[in-house]
């Protein structure tokens, strides 16, 4: 049968990415309490394409992706981009990962336990052999308004807000840790379940704690200033507004290399 | 050439609704302040098609659909269906279209005005002569915890919340009086633009106003209970929990006739 | 500390259903060909609230789910109803499981394994001892116009599809049963991994059996019509039509009660 | 009132960008037809945050959006974000528009017009004077796949894609001219309406013209490699294949000054 992708392509353009998209997948990712974690990925993985080839070969990446499907972690995805080189015959090799990841969080005073999701992804590029990786975590945190606590009788405006904590890192970091950051920048944590002892604490460390979306993402930039474990961050918090139809949100991006 | 669709079908099976889905078209409603608005909804229209034929004509749906364009209003949505049934040759025609609405809110102290997005919906059918119209509003609001403010030494929780509308009429409404109802039932109404004495004023009319969802949906249902324009409703409000990462919900249903 | 949900209401209103959702859990779900699958749910749970109480206790949703995360399976979503019926106190409970659900398909010429998706729901609810399940399966498939086919010199426009399967059962069926019969009432079936030998296969054999949504839903209908586990279904068809930025749908329901 | 937001900030570090999202809002964009066209626009807006202030005053963003709606068109993208400059006391504002836009085609044969729906993003920013504008069309167009049709006996696996073009120019272009190019570049054009006769000429037209989504990109890119008034494009293609439940994709990004 003739090989149409394999033919030779005269128009001398390469291309930067060519592969599957928007494909779901069962993965198994490191827990830090369980030790794996069963989950479902959306996946992308694309491979540079030189010029001289029509096509890449789509069936060879869900090879390679059937392959990784229970080693998909922060240790194993150069070997990943590996296999997708080598299978692809190709100089560069991309793959992302995005999945929901649950850790089970207790309750301020009850002790109440309860899962919580998280939103993960790794974004990982094999160039010849410079191996580079984003991990990104979405955090569901509180916010708490400074300026409506100061200026009201009583009360203040608060709402579900997530940060979003993407990190280049040197040495290792479990999910685990970059979602205690993001509870510990925030006005307060968030929790699946909370009995009336803890939803009084909750309340009343929120009201304690006001903070603007530019408060929560200066401490977030903070944290990951110091943190030696990590080379480059981009940090960002979207705050639901309770009294507006529409977010506010603050960003930065440091390179510390 | 052979029209395929218009075969005789041996199948026996007559089917409820065939038609278009997933539509975008721009269209324009009536407005209470403004006589009309120019907005963009997602549009789906049907007929049932009789056992003995394989197929209905869909190029004709959009025919209907580019003649009604400039007036999908709950006035004329009887003349779209009548338009369905006779362009397709069907004894029952069904139509839905979604879109945002906007409304201008003036901010409670300094009444600066902005714009607020609801999200409508109208969901018709017309079978034989006889036309049923569902008439869908999701309006913004804020809700504030009633056992979070009891329970704590100071501040609650409060959120973005939605309440959605459904309701029959016998008697016209306007969309802006299905939104005034909505922001009459929370702890507090959303706006789009608050100056510093407005968030001070909607903070304190949120903390002095309380309610769960299930508060809300009762309020609601109070209010269309006795609204003697509408013979059915169902009204349902989602509070996005400010403490939580998922949503507490209610709902009403209630026949009148 | 006071029980503001456990305070007496006196609006005289009943509300349907109160609880939790939009909730993100990892569940355990039953597999034809391994036991068991783990994967992730959208869940939605609820329970009538009489007139005379404010409030539910919304933590003890949670609860309830936490309990069950490992035995989310058509054959025991009645006793997780019960759980809630009696930790809520209530007369009705409704629960409501959204998840992706893996399925390995075999290439129909290489035999190439690969796992498919489709997004599979059960809507269960209990009122008194009356229990009542909707299980609902979407499969991707491929539909091959017939009219595009009869008309045109060569080739044929196909596409994506979506069938989606609701069914009432008075005994068992696997999901992998659902997706079989969608796979045979398309015309072709979908598959994650196709080697060159299997594209060619799928082409052919979607080219040889044209179908409108017309014509899939209505041999979905034929099937469940005569299959005397179900008792209820409504089957309809999506076509994510490959000429049109818009879709082609149809939807039969029938109960045979 | 105290002005919180207005405080000195000690921690030392600028926020890249503060603002809102996620706010819809009527727009009024420039149609080469039409001379305007009403739309719905989701909008970010946004500013640099020097290390000494604690916060940015959000209300003010709505004010100067409130000012633009009835012109946002790419001629005036420099003026809002001055606007935004001022109003705010910044020395960076971005600014994002990204609306549904209309164009009415005409079916090849019989000429039935009927509008077709594209996804437009105008991106802007203002650094001190140096003003940025990427402009972005996503077009719905049709993809036969090239080695299916060569190894089948008849027939060939087609689907809807997706081009996407992101481009910065020097000299205008109309969205218009961005949706033609994405026509020219894959299997076959779109179309909302199209009778029997010209369903006919688009699959015979597809059917003639197969394209991996590797040869639509390099199509794409070397119309824009040679468009002096593009400086620098990035375009992409992503194909919702028939026969699996994922995508094909391909990306290429270069500069050409």
């Amino acid at each position: 049968m003739k090989d149409v992708q394999g033919e030779r392509d005269s128009r001398n353009i390469s291309i930067d990415r060519v592969g599957i998209s928007d494909i779901s997948w069962p993965i198994q990712v490191l827990d830090r309490e369980n030790g794996t974690q069963e989950t479902v990925a959306d996946v992308s993985l694309s491979v540079l394409l030189l010029k001289d080839h029509r096509g890449t070969h789509m069936s060879r990446f869900i090879e390679v992706l059937a392959k990784q499907e229970k080693r998909v972690t922060l240790r194993n995805m150069e070997e990943t981009l590996t296999a997708l080189k080598e299978r692809l015959n190709a100089n560069e090799a991309h793959a992302e990962f995005n999945f929901p990841y649950f850790i089970t969080k207790k309750a301020p005073v009850s002790g109440a336990k309860g899962r919580l999701r998280y939103d993960v992804s790794f974004r990982a590029s094999l160039k010849e052999n410079d191996f580079d990786l984003v991990t990104e975590l979405i955090a569901p945190i509180q916010t708490l308004c400074p300026c409506s606590k100061e200026i009201s009788e009583f009360g203040a405006h608060n709402q579900r807000a997530h940060a979003k904590i993407e990190v280049r890192m040197k040495e290792w970091m479990w999910i685990e840790e970059l979602a205690e950051i993001a509870d510990s920048c925030g006005s307060a944590p968030i929790y699946s379940i909370l009995k009336r002892e803890d939803e009084k604490a909750v309340t009343e460390l929120a009201y304690a704690n006001p903070r603007f979306v530019e408060d929560v993402v200066r401490e977030l930039a903070i944290v990951f200033d110091k943190d030696i474990r990590v080379t480059w961050f981009r940090v960002s918090v979207t705050s639901h507004e309770s009294i507006h139809n529409h977010d506010a949100f603050a960003s930065v991006e440091r390179s510390k290399v």
